[in-house]
C-alpha cells in the first residue's frame, strides 16, 4: 500500500481481497558478526513498536503472505521462513490501542461497528533469519518507522507481540537442532569458527567447541574447500561452504544435529 | 452438539459464538504396546474420513478449543497437546465434498450464499498423544463414525488432512528430541525396554539401544525405583518412573534429548 486511496480501500473493503479474522506476524531475526537483532515497525497510528505483519490475500498461501511481508520490509527474498506458532487468545488485540479516530479522517467512517478489521483476529507467527547488514528497511503508507533492535534490549511491544518474540526465539532455537539455517547469514565461504559463532549467537549460549560444525560435516552438509584464510602468522584455517543439494534436502526433511 | 436443533443453530448462527474463517484440526496419536494409531472421524454428511476438528469459541484460546475437541472424542483430559502447523492454502477445502443438500433439510436454507461456514477457512493443527487402550471414543450429532487406524494403513482423507497427518508426525517426531512425552503412554512404573520401545514406535525407526532413556536419566527426568519386575528366570529389570516436577518443567522449557 503506497497511497492514501489504497489504504482507505483496505480499511473499508479489505475483506473482499483478504481473509477476515486472520493475520500473519513476522519475527525477522538479523545476524551479523555475532550480534542478533530483531526487526520492528511502528504503525502510523500507534505509539509503540510491534512485529511487522499483515493480512492474507484470498489467493495466496500463508507462507506466500509471510514472504510478501518480509520482502516488503527487507527487500529480501528466499529467506529461511518458518511458522512458529499461531496466536488466538481472546482479547489478544486491544483495539483501543489504535488511534482509530485518525482513520476516520481517511476513511470517512464515523463508526467501526461491523468493520472487518475490528473483529476477533488470530495471527499465524512466522520467523525468518537473515544477515541484517544486507537488508534495506522499507516502510509503506501504514507504517511510520522500521528499525533493527538488539535482541537483548527490545522496546515494549504492542498486543501479544512480546510473547510472540519469546515463542519465535524458542522455536528458532529448537529448529537449529534440526535444520541447517546458516545460508543467508554467512559469507559463501566461511571458517568453522564463524559458523560456530553463528550457532552460539542464535542459541544465546556457549557451546562445546565445534559441536554443530562437526555434525554438519559428518552429515555432508559442509564441504571443506582447499582454500584457506590467512588470519595471522601460522594461522590459516580452512574454508568451508554449504553443500547446496544436501542443504535443500535437509531443510525439507529435517535432521538431528545435536 | 447433541441435538438437531443445536446443529441447525450452529450452521445458521455459529459466527455469533465462534470465530469465522478459522478452525482447528487435531491429530490424536494413540500408542499401546508398540503400536501407533491415529484417530479419525467421518462426518455425517461426508463419505470419507478426516481428522476431528471444529471451531473456536469467541471466549476460548486455541489450545482450549483443541482440548475441548480432544476431550469430546476421547473422554481424556490433560493430554500432551501441541500446535504443529497452521494450514491456509486457497481451496484447501472443497465445499462440494460436503453433501450440503442434506443440511438444507435440517436448516431450512435454500442457498449457502453468505453462510459463515462456506468462506475461506484456515485451520490450526494440534497433535495429541495418548494410550489408545484407555480412550472411549465418542461421536456427536455431526459425526457418523469415530475409530482408531494403524498409522501405516490410513484410509484416504478429506481435504488437506493427509498433508496434516504428515506434518503432525514430522513435528511430533521433532518434539520427541525436546520434550518428554511418555507420561500418558506408559504405566506409572516401567522398564527401560518399555520406554525405548515407545520412542522407537513413535519415531518409526530403530534406535541405538537405550539412547533416549539414558539421556532422560542423565537429565533427572527418570527416577530409578528399588522395585524390579520379574520377567523370567534371571531376568528382573529395574522399574523407573517419571520425575513429575522435572517432567513438567521440561515440557515448559524444552530440552535437548538426542
Amino acid at each position: 500500500m503506497q497511497t492514501e486511496e489504497e489504504f482507505k480501500d483496505f480499511i473499508l473493503n479489505g475483506h473482499l481481497h483478504y481473509i477476515p479474522n486472520v493475520s500473519i506476524d513476522c519475527a525477522i531475526f538479523g545476524y551479523h558478526e555475532q550480534t542478533l537483532k530483531l526487526m520492528l515497525i511502528r504503525h502510523r497510528n500507534m505509539s509503540s513498536w510491534s512485529l511487522p505483519g499483515g493480512h492474507i490475500k484470498r489467493s495466496e498461501t500463508l507462507v506466500e503472505a509471510a514472504s510478501r511481508n518480509v520482502r516488503m520490509h527487507t527487500g529480501l527474498d528466499n529467506l529461511f521462513l518458518q511458522q512458529f506458532k499461531t496466536f488466538g487468545d481472546p482479547n489478544r488485540i486491544q483495539f483501543n490501542k489504535f488511534d482509530k479516530e485518525k482513520w476516520f479522517e481517511i476513511t470517512g467512517l464515523t463508526s467501526w461497528e461491523g468493520n472487518w478489521l475490528m473483529d476477533h483476529t488470530i495471527s499465524v507467527g512466522f520467523y525468518a533469519v537473515t544477515d541484517f547488514s544486507e537488508t534495506v528497511l522499507q516502510t509503506d503508507i501504514s507504517i511510520a518507522e522500521c528499525a533493527w533492535f538488539d535482541i537483548g534490549s527490545l522496546p515494549p511491544l504492542e498486543f501479544d507481540h512480546s510473547e510472540m518474540v519469546k515463542e519465535a526465539l524458542h522455536t528458532m532455537r529448537l529448529h537449529l537442532y534440526h535444520y541447517p539455517i546458516g545460508l543467508n547469514m554467512l559469507p559463501e565461504k566461511f571458517t568453522l569458527s564463524e559458523i560456530h559463532a553463528l550457532y552460539e549467537t542464535l542459541l544465546g549460549k556457549k557451546l562445546d567447541v565445534s559441536n554443530f560444525p562437526k555434525k554438519l560435516i559428518a552429515l555432508g552438509l559442509l564441504n571443506k574447500l582447499t582454500e584457506k584464510r590467512s588470519i595471522g602468522a601460522h594461522r590459516s584455517p580452512h574454508l568451508y561452504s554449504f553443500d547446496r543439494e544436501k542443504y535443500t534436502l535437509a531443510l525439507k526433511e529435517g535432521l538431528v544435529l545435536s
